[in-house]
């Protein structure tokens, strides 16, 4: 692209670094703020910065919060012997939203990916370990997408548990094997983590 | 959307306020720039203030330009009895990378449309006017979409130029009626400079 301003070719450019933001959609986007009130540009500005220079991850649960220690973590209502593990925060959002869970959440930052070189080291997975050590946590609930990755990264917690005394369940499935978590809508997300199965039970039925 | 912090909260809603960027996307892009170094973030922060604040429209054609007139226009090489008439810079963009056209432009900054409540006196239409008026403009090529709205424009812009000694033509079209300008080939938009023809031929043609 020929670009008649090194300012606009910068924001451009900025801007089709995010994923799926290609260089055409990068210029649509700059050119509605250019559109728009010199406000709104300063406004999305402060957010991510602001959001990027202050953003903090809870102690216990690696999800993203304001506070030390989350506000989930930190509600005296819900359960803390039942720890659900998630890969993403976006996995926390889609299962606080069913109302059907009253435990808490791990944040493992990912799956076991040996293609995209994701060791289990890259993975908050030794603080999982601890959590389950400091002996409150009763139940852990497997709720990783049911791909290959997802399956091999709950295998690999399992071993890691042994001999503590912890059960673990995987979430049931109500979905399609291979569909993202944080697309399935509520009701059956929901109804999924109240059917959850012992984990060595969905090892023998794969 | 059930966010565990405000400052997520924050950067999601004002991504989610560009066009064709729903929460979730929003969500999906905020959470990759949290992955990513903080100079990612802050690069493109100041990519998008530093447009918004210095950004420039040449004197003349009303392109985007880094100097008062822009390099187009400031360019002794280039046929300054020529111009093309389109909405936006993006045409400009997408008719230069063509280099088959070596006259000026004039941005109109969009077209002529009741429905959107956008009229005459809304785009730049008597800055166009003045510079054939001005004399040095022998030919207007009008490069705008051929949608209704398009049609209305030129129509308009012709009526205005009644009496002025000044030849008008459209682009030639090898692509369809009521495609964007900006997604045809190079290949294709650059003969259909080249074989551009009379204004009035073209109200006969429809
Ligand atoms: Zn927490
Ligand atoms: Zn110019």
């Amino acid at each position: 692209m020929d670009f008649s301003s090194k300012l606009l070719e910068n924001a451009v450019y900025e801007m089709s670094q995010l994923p799926g933001i290609g260089k055409r959609t990068a210029l649509r986007l700059v050119l509605h703020l250019l559109k728009q009130p010199e406000e709104r540009t300063n406004l999305l500005s402060e957010a991510l910065t602001d959001l990027r220079a202050k953003v903090n991850f809870c102690k216990s649960c690696h999800n993203i919060s304001d506070t030390e220690i989350c506000e989930i973590c930190s509600n005296h209502k819900r359960d803390k012997s039942l720890v659900c593990v998630v890969e993403d925060i976006r996995d926390v959002m889609a299962i606080e939203s069913t109302s059907q869970y009253n435990g808490l959440y791990h944040v493992l930052g990912g799956k076991i990916s040996p293609m995209e070189g994701i060791g289990p080291q890259d993975l908050s997975i030794v603080s999982l370990v601890n959590r389950v050590k400091e002996g409150e946590v009763k139940e852990l609930i497997f709720a990783l997408s049911s791909t290959m990755e997802g399956d091999t990264t709950n295998f690999y917690i399992y071993k890691q548990l042994e001999g503590l005394d912890v059960t673990t369940s995987t979430i049931a499935r109500g979905i399609a094997v291979g569909d993202e978590l944080e697309y399935a809508d509520e009701v059956t997300l929901g109804r999924s983590i109240l059917n959850r199965i012992p984990f060595e039970n969905s090892i023998k039925a794969s």
